[in-house]
């Protein structure tokens, strides 16, 4: 667990995509943005104020968060010297990227002689359990896709919004990354054990109150070659209640598998629902989220409109259009 | 890899069974079973010759194998006199055990002096790569269960044999420990990385003569809670042009999951050729297999004839039977 509120680092990000991360814990977790740490010729703003460590520390931040993913895989030496201020000033670091913190020898020698942390999200930190498949109370939404990033972490997110605004008790669950640094908890699943990955679900999701949902980040998807495993994983682990069908239209192909077509959502639905049913006979599917950012509003509009005729769930996207009709089915299951 | 042909080390094993290594490595790679070493109290025998170390490197052999389950998880300091004895004069080390010879300091220490290699099988060798889902040369089997171990390496091992027999080109691919120690090479599938898994199986089963067929030891099941994500990532990297459906009549659930009921033979039927045609749309079930090993020879033979009616496919007890039925309905793919 990370220690919040946070103090974001955005580096010399050389435009605003570089700092996503950055972006989703403003997004969804303003009350952990205090500040942002900018160096030269940093591209990217998130409106927040412009702290340095010193001002950070007085407003109270216990974290400071690299939100920024790094050029060349490198932490360069311009990075180090305020990551090592950061360190010396009291704060732990977490970060998402590829190279790890601990890696870097001057992180981990004044790390470990400040007795500062060193957040890794990228691995986990915790020896999870095999699955036992057991029944937990609580109630338990997943997303799934007819592919990879087509929207299942916003989908969960706005979801966990639409909730909590109607007084419901939901909770997002972060199965990775980005996820994870956002709420400051969470399992990065892909880079879990294969003989663990559904235990660290079922870890992630314990017993809960009976009017609980926790609502669970997917990945991959149950139609993708390389990732497939990861998202049967968090099926049978995530004993969903309720399923919430993820689409992107106009992809050309399954992300980075050019001999692959995108299912159908009929095709998505079949097949999720079957897995899902192994480990829970009341899944129900309660609706569709389609990621229209590539579609003009108008077009958005119509395709929802169509989908819903067809499908007969309701369809959103939960980004551009809210979640209350999402929430709105899952309070009503 | 490891070198061949092995020294059984058979330990102080206090029955049959925690040599099963061992017997496999009899059964299926015989010519790779020079001699057994056997310590005193040892209750098993493989009907090999008694070799010191001496003599078994006086008779070309290689690497001993640790072909025995160890008691309480740790390496005794009777056994540890004969692995260092068998490094000093030249072996390699080999292991499916938990606790990893190379965390052995002792061990560990000698074969970095000598330059010997200790395998640890239960964990992976390589860095695998993410899968593309590229269609490759050659042609796949895979078995698939009802449940977690029902018989699918043996299945798989017991086909290899029946088509080598009838001189048609195919070869067994472990993806577990005991296969692994059995053939000398392959992937410790539980112990992947999640979003290796179906890369690491891609890696194992590469492009192959057009006629060659890879055998592919099946892992978990798509309805176990617990595993099924090393399943799909199977079935996935694996893409499999046919299925073996691998049950074990009798089972009162699951295995390790008294909640759960197994499958029908029909339930697996469909969800495995629905997930295996997304990577392989002419992908077929071949036949049935079908541990008996709890049955009498008439219980076997009636409950195999009464499921090949009713499945309308070949369905025999490979080890019991012979596998030559499976091999054939490969053969006329």
């Amino acid at each position: 667990m990370i220690e919040t509120p946070y103090l974001l680092f955005l580096g010399d990000a050389p435009d605003a995509l570089a700092a996503k991360v950055a972006q989703g814990i403003k997004d969804w977790r303003p009350e952990y943005a205090i500040g942002q740490l900018r160096l030269e010729g940093c591209k990217a703003d998130m409106k927040l104020p412009d702290l340095t460590i010193a001002e950070a520390v007085e407003k109270g931040v216990k974290t400071l968060v690299i939100g920024v993913a790094n050029r060349g895989g490198v932490i360069s030496p311009a990075w180090k010297a305020v990551l090592i201020e950061a360190l010396e000033a009291g704060l732990d670091l977490a970060s998402g990227l590829h190279n790890l913190l601990r890696n870097e020898p001057d992180l981990a020698a004044k790390a470990k002689e400040l007795g500062r942390t060193l957040h890794d999200v990228r691995i986990p930190a915790v020896q999870y359990p095999i699955a036992n498949g057991k029944k937990r109370t609580g109630k338990r939404m997943l997303a799934v896709g007819t592919d990879c990033s087509v929207g299942k972490m916003y989908t969960a997110l706005c979801v966990e919004k639409a909730m909590r605004e109607k007084g419901l008790k939901a909770t997002f669950r972060a199965t990775g990354q980005t996820g994870i640094l956002i709420t400051g908890e969470g399992v990065p699943l892909d880079a879990v054990i294969a003989d663990f990955m559904a235990g660290s679900v079922e870890y992630l999701t314990p017993d809960n109150d009976a009017d609980h949902w926790d609502l669970i980040e997917g990945q991959g998807s149950l139609f993708h070659a390389s990732y497939s495993g990861v998202t049967m994983a968090l099926v049978h682990g995530g004993q969903p209640d309720a399923l919430v069908l993820c689409h992107e239209p106009n992809r050309p192909h399954m992300r980075g598998l050019p001999d692959y077509q995108l299912p159908s959502l009929e095709t998505l639905q079949d097949l999720a629902l079957q897995v899902a049913r192994i480990v829970n006979p009341d899944c129900k599917v309660v609706g569709i989220s389609v990621n229209t950012s590539a579609m003009s509003d108008e077009e958005a509009l119509a395709y929802c409109r169509e989908t819903e005729a067809r499908m007969g769930l309701p369809t959103v996207d939960p980004f551009r259009h809210g979640a209350e009709r999402l929430a709105d089915a899952l309070a009503a299951l």
